[in-house]
């Protein structure tokens, strides 16, 4: 099977070889092929190239993308897309002006999301994510994370990360699987309980079943300390799980500085930053990942991705999507935030959503951008001349037609 | 033709008769029918109750509603929407740091719309604003308005408007036309200069074609005077065209005032208020309608729509759909930032698009609820189970399905 797509007003993010972690300049530079070419076969990237220079060969069909731009396919490096419940009433009653307090009176929070997701059967809940996951790929996202961590018991989060595996089978985007199971304390458990728990009991049963490829822990205040972190990602290790942990969202604990020693694949959240944590990330191999839609949310400063470029980081921009802080799956919003709030360039928020994503997962070799023999997943935006109108028509769907996905 | 609708989760916005604008408490009431049905004969809203009141009676065709939410259209009540070129070139360069100076002597702005706009045949910008309109049915918007302005001289203006009507007619929602010629003054001409154009040239051509419904100015520092506003609506009185004005986005310059004088039908922007005007619109029939999207992308405040309920005003939410300062047609994200932003809950948010809009065209006995008698411009959500859901999930688009438009 042989498809030609011709006359494509942009192809955007070419690549003759997969790049490193895109830093400095780089990230201000988005290969662009004005008036292209391209050519699938069986699923596969064969070739593309400006139109004049189009071969003359067969194609089994041929999709005229005329006034329309071509784009690897998003990715999503950090999501929660697994959970029973959205919790909107939470939401409103924060709109209506009721404290913090208040609404953990109420039950709200991440338990809150624990208690539902706990009597919520396997299936269920996979039904549910499989909505989610498939309304993210209509906003073009192509390769996600999800993490667990609406388990907090062993039984639970086994629950979720097999849900997460079944949907990377089934719902025709692979996921990977992040085991967050230091995402808060729960009831009943003192900390040290609960990360002894985690070390003795969820992190083998995890392992066993192949269930994660990554580990995480939301190091904050009233949630997990650094020292935890520690202790959690050296046993992490001892099961092949690399880090990919949420830092620094309301305070700077020193999480950074853990993290990559401990060779995470990522750091994600940084919406509080020091100038010791900029140096440690600019010397790392580590993504940052920045996650504007849950400071849009929740009105929380939104993390200095613009000086994180300036200052060689390699950033990466993911949606958070979960039903507390970020309950929206939309990539293309991501990107619109960083853009409108976190001031990047366009060129920048789409490496970071795409290139920097996808080494944000590892996955650089066959996602993230348009290159031959890479897995064609791609897809062809609605009528705009230029990727610049991507951010700039804020709040809507820029995905015309899904490739091969 | 007689549809039947049936096992919809919540039939929302049902009103018996068509209330007059929205005010204080009665904006937090959204009526609701959980569980309902509605019938549809020959596009018009039939019956509706429910589920264990459904008539037996036949149907030439049953939508099973299950899991999704039933809404009337979205009323966006001022748009933009005919522009000859997208801005994002300025947008992106103000991403980099440029100064308004330095875009305005790149030629950016209201006047290089104009340009462009001057220099495009009528059909071209029939077919590209055509796109928009269709773009925003999307949405879910059945009823629109949209505002001349990027002619600022008397063939440009009237072909604006001529396009405009042409939408009317040709994009299946119904759109209202207002003239705001004085929009910017243009290159070469004062702006006493320009305003005789506009009283002594435009307005009687614009009427003698009939080209509009409303009149528009745009009262802001270095625009318009209050004084230029009120010779302006005085003239368009005599033409029938009621005024529906720009005031208060960057000062506030005492337009409100000379606005509700005239007999405003609206007041739109209002970033910038004074206790004066807060006094002269809660004791006025004029809507006030804001727009977040314009202070979201231009990260200016938000006008204080939670205020302005809390006081009596009538309160409407538009997109502001513009190719400078709000390139977003979207209305569920204008409901979304008026919730997340501004801080109405989601009954204020959805009465403000809807009742409260359809006010603000003077057509809500024909749109923005569900009516027996009333046209059924509806849609049908995705699958949800609240309307609270709409502004939740943010950046994305809750249509599922579009009825009767």
């Amino acid at each position: 099977m042989r498809r030609l797509i011709k006359n494509i007003r942009q192809l955007v993010q070419v690549r003759d070889r997969v790049p490193p972690p895109l830093r400095g300049d780089d990230m201000d530079r988005l290969p662009v092929i004005e008036n292209a070419y391209l050519i699938i076969e069986d699923g596969v990237i064969a070739d593309y190239g400006p139109m004049e220079a189009l071969p003359s060969s067969d194609a089994d069909r041929i999709i005229d993308a005329s006034g329309r731009l071509v784009l690897p396919a998003w990715i999503d490096s950090h999501t929660h897309a697994v959970f029973a419940r959205p919790r909107y009433g939470e939401f409103i009653d924060k709109i209506k002006g009721l404290s913090y307090e208040e609404i953990a009176r109420r039950g709200g929070g991440i338990v809150r999301s624990a208690e539902a997701l706990a009597a919520m059967s396997e299936q269920e809940l996979f039904e549910r994510a499989m909505r989610y996951v498939e309304a993210a790929r209509a906003y073009g996202t192509g390769l996600m994370e999800i993490k667990s961590g609406y388990g907090l018991s062993t039984d639970a989060e086994l629950k979720m990360l097999r849900v997460i595996r079944r949907l990377g089978r089934e719902s025709g985007i692979p996921v990977k699987a992040t085991f967050l199971g230091a995402h808060a304390v729960p009831p009943g458990m003192t900390r040290k309980e609960y990360v002894r728990l985690i070390i003795d009991e969820m992190l083998p049963a995890v392992a066993r079943e192949h269930l994660a490829d990554y580990a995480d822990v939301f190091c904050e205040e009233g949630y997990f300390t650094p020292r935890d972190m520690d202790l959690i990602l050296g046993e992490a290790a001892r099961y092949g799980l690399k880090p990919k942990v949420h830092v620094n969202q309301f305070h700077a604990l020193g999480g950074v500085e853990v993290a990559v020693r401990h060779g995470a694949v990522s750091v994600d959240h940084l919406e509080v930053m020091t100038p010791g944590d900029f140096e440690i990330l600019a010397d790392s191999e580590t993504i940052a990942t920045v996650l504007p839609g849950c400071s849009f949310f929740l009105g929380i400063p939104y993390a200095p991705a613009k000086e994180m470029i300036a200052r060689g980081i390699a950033v990466a921009v993911a949606t958070d999507f979960n039903p507390g802080s970020a309950p929206s799956w939309s990539m293309p919003m991501a990107v619109a935030l960083a853009v409108i709030k976190q001031k990047l360039t366009p060129e920048q928020a789409i490496n970071a959503a795409t290139v920097n994503a996808a080494h944000a997962l590892e996955a650089a070799d066959r996602a993230g951008m348009i290159r031959r023999g890479a897995p064609a997943r791609l897809w062809i935006s609605q009528p705009m001349e230029h990727y610049g109108e991507i951010p700039y028509y804020f709040g809507t769907n820029p995905v015309g037609h899904i490739l091969e996905f």
